[in-house]
């Protein structure tokens, strides 16, 4: 978007400003989901601004225009949100109430669009701005939909239903399980408002985003387990509305999305429970206009679906096999490959290309990061076409890439390199490797948490004085988002226990800024240790890892290694071997992926 | 004390309650400095009850009287305040406020004294009587006090001057850098509510405790960095006061503590920082009344007393070889002569007399936890002369004890064997031990918390199946108290960064109920790691271990340690033997503690 653009997009608010006698108007990147990845109608802050990052917040006044980012985004904020327009400031730092107390006097309004924005993420701004005498007032309208001629309609895709037989459960064993929930916890209702939860208590999903197969929607869950969804008509085909009159008269009712706020008034005087997270504050302030007693906590949908049934385990298990065998190919074709011209760019398309022979896979689950050499060290690179890294001899090649399958959700990171690696090279990818098996073995008492396991997977670099700046793990879903909670390995704090069934991520790392990155990563399901322990006073769990493609052999320094963690990736590789090898067609041995994961997957030897 | 003298005791209160028109009142275990260990005239709830838990709470209303302990007290509890006078309940899973509401009526009053509560430990049981329409009325005067014939009075030992060349820094300079804290964080005054803090702060020692050097009293901290003292002025004899004339005219002014609260006045419209965790209910609304704008958060003092200067750490190193020196004598003494008739109780004599060789010896730092069998099995036991177990052959001894010496505080625990050992006690004596081994060779970098080194030593017993139910460590003062913060090591999550001069225990352990009991604690220190590693990108910090006491080898299953793990036992080891052996008498040799010491410290062998 050119300069001339910026502005023009910026004149149409500031004149909507003036007619509702505002004295600035606040733009956040959520949308009315609070979506990790909103859908095109909802990034109205990239419209206005131009900046594509995942977080950050706009605040215009009638003649300044700040874009506030956290440090993941100060460059690329610079050189999208043109600074002719647009100040430009750190978004947790210079936050935008001490930017708007200089600019905004005692008595004016600050406007901001209540769908859009959860009370939590609006509490700090207001007490500043209230201590100013400046009202931060919700408005009706969106002023940048009003403003943006050409903004894309809601997505409307058609909803699937999702097999009971990859769910293990149907919709109305989770809608009794999550009733009886809502019983013992004093409540009447449950209002649904994150989209994976509506997906997994209706077995359901929808193509309305990109990575993520939800079906936009809310819907109230009431005590006596029956569902009122408030999804477009447009939406349900006559098989899904088929499926739900099947499961008993009432029990899923459909109302257009546009109904719900007329529909809230049927919750007068009922206890609610709302969850802080994802619902809006204008879905909290409706409540209680209507009378409704809001309890806020979490969503028990979250916690339910984080805890993998055995058939979705046993669908994830086999995405993984299938995903892994499309990683192997890839990684197979690199090394005879590279550095042969290719880019970083030509490369993450071959891996879609490998991925896309599986008939079940959906589509990436999230932008593939494929990083060479220094982009590497930037944890959150995206490669575009027409910057992307040649791949050269000397450095290191890293892809965190993942897929949708009907049956599962992957989400891999391998290193690979470009020639001969250099001590530095291989001395870290082997630490973070110990730290990466550290973690896939521990075991661990029931009730430990994520963040009591992260330490185990730092340990080796903090050895050496170094670390990585993000956290080890995150939960993920089964078709549904690669990020979920409520669980993750993380140096901060949780409250949250692994549990059998939970998902995370096993990915340590380490960057070194303009020089190379490095990143493995597995995902592993929390289970029961099998045997238990002969004399455990403490059901002890650990991990099973799912993910399955071998390691980088020529970046492991073998005398870093302690033989309990050789045993373990010696097994791992077996299993790698034995599990890929089957599946492994006539012209993957004309290609030499057979060859390569004999090789790849052999002993680690002396 | 008998039932008799329960009822009669009861009684007193009972009528007081109806002079008063109340329905019932709150007598907690905290005194007016919420201490780990009052003073004998705070220990209010031990004179009505008979119980002398460190925590709990008694209730009783007209009819009715309730204790209310947690899960290690519910045996002593019910033996101790005897069940034809009192009931009992769990502390926390049947609290006093769910007790209270089937006994108390709405519009009836439960009182309570705000001088040994603070708001926090209120709050919970306020909102629930308000629910009820019950009002929690802090009461003048303290009613066990006014019933309590003989109650001891408040202690009134005398002030020592702690020498600035063990301090390591002048009551001048603290008192300026605390100001200067205090002015950043644009406050006027601090309450100084903690007297370890107050010792901290003024180079003074008391010994108005038992195991505790403090000197109780309160001060006001002002931003110009003079403070006034209130305690009274029989403790402070001439050369004390002398000292606080020479930091200069009004540095430090004296009261006695009756005049806080007029004093108080003069904070009015200031902003006054309290600390929540030892400031009374009573100092929070005498504050409020005067008009003081109350600034709720951690005394400066908390953080910067647990950072020991350099001196103190020489002092506390110090401290630990000659505490080291006597635990070895003793440990040498107990294999030569156990069983041979001795118990918990007359060995404990033993180490007693031993420590008190020591000139700079003021004390034990706490109860000595003196423990065979199925007693050390128990983490807080405490042996009665009477009720002491003898000393017998087939199972561990173990023993936590530790020193106040001018120069430092010690704490200690070790295991020993009376003859042969099991298998299970030398498998999960090796993995406590590799899990103490693990924490004390731990590097990490500046801003981790002790609540993310804590699964390192607990992960080897994690691999079994079990685990143990108390943190890995707690703070330490240097001649002051024993369990000191702001930091630890714990599964409980903590925001407080481990920082250079920090001390910390570390103490993993193992309990079999019914059985045995294991414990292996040394006090280690933070330090810069010493070389930096090589390319470390962040500062990082480790360990020094202070205690000098040789590990029991007879309960070291070899097999079971890695190589490093076994390089640092025989490396401690040596140290322990080049430090302790210097300090040998004749009589040491005679005794056969040299021969013991080099048996102990030998390296490991096969």
């Amino acid at each position: 978007m050119d300069a001339t653009e910026q502005k023009r997009r910026l004149d149409a608010l500031r004149a909507d400003l003036e007619r509702r006698d505002l004295a600035a108007y606040v733009i956040p990147s959520s949308d009315e989901y609070m979506l990790e990845y909103a859908p095109p109608c909802g990034e109205r802050l990239a419209w206005l601004t131009g900046f594509t990052g995942s977080v950050g917040t706009a605040v215009i006044s009638r003649e300044r225009a700040a874009l506030f980012v956290d440090g993941r985004y100060t460059v690329q904020a610079q050189r999208q949100a043109l600074t002719e327009h647009w100040e430009h400031r750190h978004l947790t730092l210079e936050p935008p109430s001490a930017w708007l107390e200089q600019i905004v006097l005692a008595g004016e309004r600050v406007g901001y669009d209540p769908r859009v924005h959860t009370p939590s993420s609006l509490s700090g701004l207001r007490a500043s701005l209230e201590r100013a005498g400046v009202s931060l007032t919700p408005v009706a309208g969106n002023l940048v939909d009003a403003a943006w001629a050409d903004r894309p309609r809601e997505p409307n895709s058609a909803v699937q239903l999702y097999p009971e037989q990859l769910a293990g459960e149907s919709s109305r064993q989770k809608r009794e399980r999550m009733a009886a929930e809502l019983g013992r916890e004093g409540l009447d209702a449950l209002l649904v408002s994150a989209p994976d939860s509506l997906a997994w208590l209706l077995n359901i999903r929808g193509s309305d985003l990109a990575h993520t197969p939800f079906a936009l929607g809310r819907a109230v869950l009431r005590r006596d387990a029956t569902l009122r969804l408030y999804m477009s008509s447009a939406k349900l085909g006559p098989e899904v509305l088929a499926a739900f009159r099947a499961q008993g008269p009432g029990a899923i009712s459909v109302a257009e999305p546009g109904e719900l706020l007329a529909e809230l008034r049927s919750l007068t005087g009922q206890r609610v429970r709302v969850d802080q997270a994802n619902a809006s504050e204008w879905l909290h302030e409706s409540l209680k206009a209507e009378g409704a007693q809001l309890d806020i906590g979490p969503d028990p949908c979250t916690l339910a679906k984080a805890q993998k049934t055995p058939e979705e385990l046993a669908g994830i298990r086999s995405a993984h096999l299938r995903d892994g065998l499309a990683v192997l190919r890839f990684l197979a074709w690199l090394e005879q490959t590279a550095p042969g011209g290719e880019t970083e760019w030509s490369v993450a398309d071959k891996l879609a290309e490998l991925r896309a022979l599986d008939v079940e896979y959906r589509g990436p689950s999230f932008n593939t990061i494929s990083a060479f050499g220094p982009n590497a060290a930037l944890p959150h690179y995206r490669a575009s076409k027409d910057s992307a890294l040649p791949l050269a001899p000397g450095n290191l090649y890293l892809v965190d890439s993942g897929g949708q399958y009907l049956d599962g959700t992957t989400d891999i990171t391998r290193v690979s390199v470009i020639g001969a690696p250099s001590g530095e090279m291989r001395r870290r990818y082997t630490q973070v490797l110990k730290g990466h098996v550290a973690l896939a073995r521990a075991r661990f008492p029931v009730g430990t948490t994520g963040s009591q396991l992260d330490p185990f997977a730092r340990q080796f670099l903090w050895q050496d004085g170094v670390d990585y700046d993000h956290g080890t793990g995150h939960g993920v879903g089964c078709y549904l988002s690669v990020h979920e909670g409520p669980h993750n390995v993380s140096k901060r704090p949780s409250d949250v226990a692994l549990r059998p069934g939970m998902i995370v991520s096993n990915e340590p790392g380490y960057y070194k800024p303009g020089e190379f990155g490095i990143r493995i990563e597995n995902l592993v399901a929390v289970a029961l240790s099998t045997p238990q322990p002969a004399q455990a006073e403490k059901v002890t769990l650990g991990f099973e890892t799912l993910t399955v493609v071998p390691y980088e052999r020529r970046l492991i320094e073998l005398g870093l290694l302690t033989a309990e963690e050789r045993a373990w990736i010696d097994a791992y590789h077996a299993r790698v071997r034995e599990s890929l090898g089957p599946l492994l067609a006539q012209r993957d041995q004309a290609a030499g992926v057979d060859a390569f994961l004999a090789a790849k997957t052999a002993p680690l030897g002396d």
